[in-house]
């Protein structure tokens, strides 16, 4: 049987090109490699419209880990961070601050809304010690977008720096770091840009990244460190995942030559509306509401059949050669499908046929599916 | 022409097969991926001949980031470290420990010489404020190889822990965690197991983790809060490095087929004989005394032409076909060579040519060359 498709969002599917690339062993200390850092760092930094007062900081390690640096490094120790939450990856950030010792409050909505402009200019405005606001771009928990450009105005115009977590939909949506006025937007290998997972970055202002010296609690995730040592040898301060930059590299390629952001956006809604359309065809029911939805992972409500498992759903489908994701709402039974990586309609198709086709078997359909 | 092989120590030249097993894509919630896991952890254990008393946790980063993880969880934040230097993995230990804001005290020694045991055993008892000594394996700074067992029976007789930094000894050279009293044992994948890099793990007695809530002074660097997560879901905590974690399973599958730890050892030092044998022909010397180098990574002093230069040599070794290592010392002018990697006897007398013929064809020989 064929390797299953990953509907999952990240690690994904990636391309054999992309992984072809991990072929061959690096010298981290080489000079080759070094232009291929650079490289990657120069188009991830184009991918978000940087300009030369910005730059792009990769990290060993998973997104979250460049989440924690990021905080760690901006935030300064005598910081506020208003973090916005309406998934895990908001009270992720939350409970970063938090193990940071840095001063934090929240601003909590349901997993199926947004936060509202409006209460966040009004929370700003009570709170004068609040120097930070986080936002999660894309909550990977429903597949909800949040509204970053109406956020990012309130928080400039309140005088605020704004710290964004676009794991799950950098290369997909547009992020332009400069037109936000954003401190930082971080992301990773292993989402929309297709690479395998390993590394992650953080965009930044070079100012903000500058003025950032003695901020980091920790030597291996001090992106000044990393930054300035980049800057005076290209190399990496630690040993790098040489294979997964290299793999970068060529789902960059990949991505540049498909069309870039208005191409891989354009792919994955197609992808998402076979998804939503199949699904619904069968009964069952998304989530969110469209408008809210991203076209990044998608969140159905499970089938109201009383013998509904989702490991049992998980193992058929598998079986028939995709992997989907669990739901991670606790107020109600659900499951997620993802839509990116390298795959297109032709490969959503084949998965929402095994996935209807496995709730027929196991006999779950209920009245109007 | 081929790719250069890296005589250098991690990233380092990895088998066709290890690299091939990067060419799947794993779902990172999947049963199949959790075994893969649970499997090459397991494994790891056993070269440490870990006993029911002890874990491993495998961490997502550079080896750096399972050192720092180690410090932050298993020192206490009102303990105190006692790190033994010669080399800059020593130094970077003590740098861990002052940027956690943690107690350290240091006792170097010159980067050829070993601390002494009868130093560190006076030095406990003058304070009895320490309660962690830091010992790095081999330092790879200039591969020499530190008195392991003396130092760890001086430091249980004296009722304190000991953190083994065995980053680039782990796999070669025997260790056994429980013999040895061992709060902790380091490494990460691509060093003497021959795997990619992209992952580190610490090996630990299980009380001794389990007592350190609280210590971490990070979310991502966690090891308690790994360990649990694993333990409860199979899964890692955050996206692990999939390609990566599959490489280093058919490492060791490679590892163990070859012999495990003394097969191992025995290839790295018919290298490194060879490698000493044909560069001192060539009137190249060791920098350190035979019996303190380990056979990981060799330092030479470098040819004592006025004309010499690192980078010149470098280059042309380079050109033909073989990534050396630059010297670490500020003393004196010194190059490395590794012979650790899926390279054998062949590659090792190919390199020493090419490092020969270098010199010869760049007038470097002086008298006796």
């Amino acid at each position: 049987m064929r390797e299953p498709i990953l509907l999952t969002p990240g690690p994904l599917t990636t391309s054999l090109a992309t992984k072809t690339a991990m072929l061959k062993d690096w010298g981290s200390w080489d000079h080759d490699f070094n232009t291929l850092t650079a490289s990657v760092c120069s188009d991830l930094l184009a991918i978000a419209h940087g300009t030369a007062e910005h730059v792009c900081v990769p990290l060993q390690g998973s997104g979250t880990y460049a989440v924690e640096a990021a905080i760690a490094n901006l935030l300064p120790r005598d910081g506020k961070l208003l973090v916005l939450i309406n998934g895990a990856y908001g009270k992720r950030m939350a409970l970063i601050a938090h193990t940071l010792g840095r001063a934090f409050s929240v601003y909590e909505t349901e997993d199926d809304q947004v936060p509202e402009p409006a209460t966040v200019a009004r929370l700003l405005q009570e709170d004068p010690a609040i120097t930070h606001v986080g936002l999660i771009h894309c909550e990977t928990s429903t597949g909800i977008l949040n509204p970053l450009s109406e956020i990012a105005a309130i928080v400039h115009a309140a005088g605020r720096k704004l710290i964004v977590d676009a794991m799950s939909s950098f290369g997909a949506l547009d992020i332009d770091v400069g037109q936000l006025h954003a401190e930082a937007v971080i992301a990773s290998s292993n989402k929309c840009l297709e690479g395998v997972p390993g590394m992650g970055f953080v965009i930044m202002r070079r100012e903000g990244l500058l003025a950032s010296r003695g901020n980091s609690h920790s030597l291996a995730l001090d992106l000044l460190a990393q930054y300035e040592y980049m800057q005076s040898t290209g190399q990496w301060r630690f040993t790098p995942p040489t294979h997964v930059v290299a793999a970068l590299r060529m789902a960059l390629d990949q991505y540049l030559a498909e069309g870039g952001q208005p191409a891989r956006l354009a792919r994955y809604q197609r992808n998402a509306a076979v998804l939503q359309h199949q699904l619904q065809q069968a009964g069952l029911q998304l989530f969110l509401p469209t408008a809210r939805q991203a076209p990044i992972i998608l969140t159905f409500r499970a089938p109201a059949h009383p013998d509904y498992r989702f490991g049992q759903l998980y193992e058929a489908v598998r079986n028939k050669g995709f992997v989907l994701y669990p739901g991670k709402l606790t107020s109600q039974e659900t499951f997620r499908v993802g839509c990116i990586g390298a795959i297109d309609q032709a490969e959503l198709e084949q998965a929402c046929h095994a996935i209807t086709t496995t709730i027929r078997e196991l006999g779950w359909t209920t009245q109007g599916n």
